[in-house]
């Protein structure tokens, strides 16, 4: 999957970029008990470009609004993340706890308040146990190999830690991008957040690492689908150091390299999130061509991934195509029907809006594999785009309904 | 629920207004066996003023486009309807069957063919079985205490059929008006179709009457969500015959009390599809008050109450409000967090953006029972709406992943 010109980094993690430094620690918010960590800090040794994205959700929790604030007013240097506790909907109390995070960061690391990221992950509508966090950012101990804790500290449910690294080469140098992220999946109720943190030793100015961390989120987390709900926390963060010592990127033939290393990254994270969903068996991979417009093939591939009918008509190995074709007609985007054609595992079962007679049984033979693709071809144009997401199981409902205590 | 002018008809159906007839058959169409009913056919003895609303998905079924170009045409006489196969994405053919089974009803009936509405409901991608349905239409005898048949014909997966007739006092007359639906529960691939059919004795204008269905969907099946997914065949029909001898109602306080009526049966029937949705075991009644618009009413009330995530903790009598917050914040609706009170089954648990301390047993405790209430109130204007769900249950995921054959 990775492109020519980009280099996986085996073992990679946020702390593979030159420059940055990561420790974890349990400080008690995950009711899993010890031996989880749920306290991190990430560092870079020097002032980073930073960009940040956000969940649109009008309900957004303490530390988006407070991730906002800060990337206007300086070059960030060091994220902490919390899981176990969202830190959203608590009234005035949830900005008072993630300024104070930010606070007790700085001064443990000797930085400027605004110069730290917060990031909370968790259950919505309880206040953050300050006590144990002001304890463990306190016990937090930084190093050079401590991203692998960081990947660990963020997730909730995720039944593994999401990482990837890749490397380039860029004016004779090479650059590092890595990145962790944690998923949509849920055992305690409310955790639905998404948060995603990509790192990179690049020099690049701060504008155009908006442009690119937009331009990446765009094709990779956004284009995954759990349940459609959308968490009041989603948070992705990218820093660059510039530690690579490259003549800083603003664009041109090395902004397009970076572009592609960062979407990578993004990429790979998202789909890892897809297949962790909560209750999946397998990944479920939606493609668009020969739509009218990006956003029309977008539209479409994010409904079509994201039907609970597919969904588990996906589980059942049942190649039901209508569900996919009412989910393409509901999504928005510009169709004509007798131009449709549709794939389940390369094989064809609509062509030109007429149904093909398959074979069920080899269609259903393929879709018992991990990863099950619906190929739609729109035919309206030259547009085309890519979701992801994961079937729906019993075991979704269970662990979501659930009683926590 | 039936406000003090309208009175509910005991056994109510859609021949309880007068001059209607109808009959059903069983002609093979359901996998399920004879005495079941799959086939059947509405008539008024004078041709009625004629009202539609159909699904918005871009891929309609062929019998949406001809019932669209049929009530363009003539004054309606009749409607045909079967289940068990939904003459959708299958080409030209399609059109040409859904023409021939109006042109069938004709015949029988000594109708013109665009006085016949035709409308179907089953699997996607499969052609008409003709020749059955050819013989089925035959052998539906129509008598005016048919209603009944109608219902249980229109069903697929439904577990009862669903009707309800309400009288009126309008101008020194009795008008009646009554319904039947079948809802959005699926155990067949794809049979997702939403079909509902209003009739009245009542003398009215069409255009007016077209308003008042309008109006009627828009707070009831509109306001209705099972699993998010929009058929390529939903369809609602109100059909006015006049039988009641009032002078035709274009608008005025008699057009006030004709509206009231049909948003009641509407209302009636939407609720029974929620509460009946696949595999539910509770109704999930979200009403969201104090919005800035209409449309931010609806929007917020149909976003709650499609959440996977809440409908699932419905299920597990799980009082985990910040689902609700996350659904409300990602509908689109305007919101001022500090702003908003949220109850469940009158528990205030959270006011004015905070968080209350409920009583957690209290609200497990009301949440077993048959309905759910959520309310929302936004203080941000003077709109109101209320939608109706369901809860999300294994057995949902069990229907749906099960292969068919």
């Amino acid at each position: 999957m990775v492109p020519m010109d980009l280099f996986s980094i085996p073992n990679g993690s946020v702390t593979s970029p030159a420059g940055f430094r990561a420790g974890a620690t349990f400080a008690g918010l995950k009711t899993r008990g010890e031996g989880k960590l749920d306290l991190t800090i990430l560092l870079s040794e020097t002032p980073c470009a930073g960009a940040g994205v956000f969940t649109q959700n009008r309900i957004a929790a303490a530390p988006v609004h407070l991730c906002r604030e800060h990337l206007r007013r300086a070059r960030p240097r060091a994220v902490v993340v919390n899981s176990g506790s969202a830190n959203a909907c608590i009234g005035d109390q949830g900005m008072t706890d993630a300024r104070e995070m930010a606070r007790l960061v700085a001064d443990k690391l000797g930085l400027q308040p605004e110069e730290v990221l917060v990031c909370s992950t968790g259950i919505i509508g309880v206040e953050l146990p300050m006590g144990i966090i002001r304890a463990g950012i306190q016990a937090v101990r930084l190093t050079e190999d401590g991203g692998h804790g960081f990947a660990q500290a963020i997730v909730t449910t995720d039944t593994h830690p999401k990482e990837v690294g890749v490397s380039l080469n860029l004016a004779g140098r090479t650059v590092r991008v890595a990145g962790a992220a944690k998923g949509a999946g849920m055992i305690h109720p409310n955790m639905a957040t998404l948060l995603g943190f990509v790192t990179t030793d690049a020099a690049v100015e701060a504008d155009f690492l908006q442009t690119v961390l937009k331009e990446a989120v765009e094709t990779s987390f956004n284009m995954v689908t759990v349940d459609g709900d959308t968490s009041t926390n989603d948070t992705v963060l990218l820093l660059a150091n510039g530690a690579a010592g490259n003549p800083p990127i603003g664009g041109g033939p090395d902004g397009e390299a970076l572009q592609a290393a960062v979407t990578e990254v993004c990429v790979q994270l998202a789909k890892m999130i897809a297949a962790d969903g909560e209750g999946a068996t397998k990944l479920l991979e939606v493609r668009v061509e020969g739509a009218a417009s990006l956003a029309d093939a977008r539209k479409a591939a994010r409904t079509i991934a994201g039907s609970n009918l597919l969904k588990a008509a996906v589980y059942g190995n049942d190649p039901n195509w209508g569900r996919a074709i009412a989910a393409l007609g509901r999504s928005g985007a510009r169709v004509v029907e007798k131009r449709v054609s549709l794939y389940i595992n390369d094989i064809c079962v609509l062509d030109g809006g007429k149904p093909i007679p398959f074979f069920k049984g080899a269609a259903i033979a393929t879709m018992q594999q991990a990863t099950v693709r619906f190929l739609v071809r729109l035919n309206a144009g030259p547009h085309a785009a890519t979701a992801w997401g994961c079937d729906l199981t019993e075991r979704y409902v269970a662990i979501n309904s659930a009683y926590t205590t």
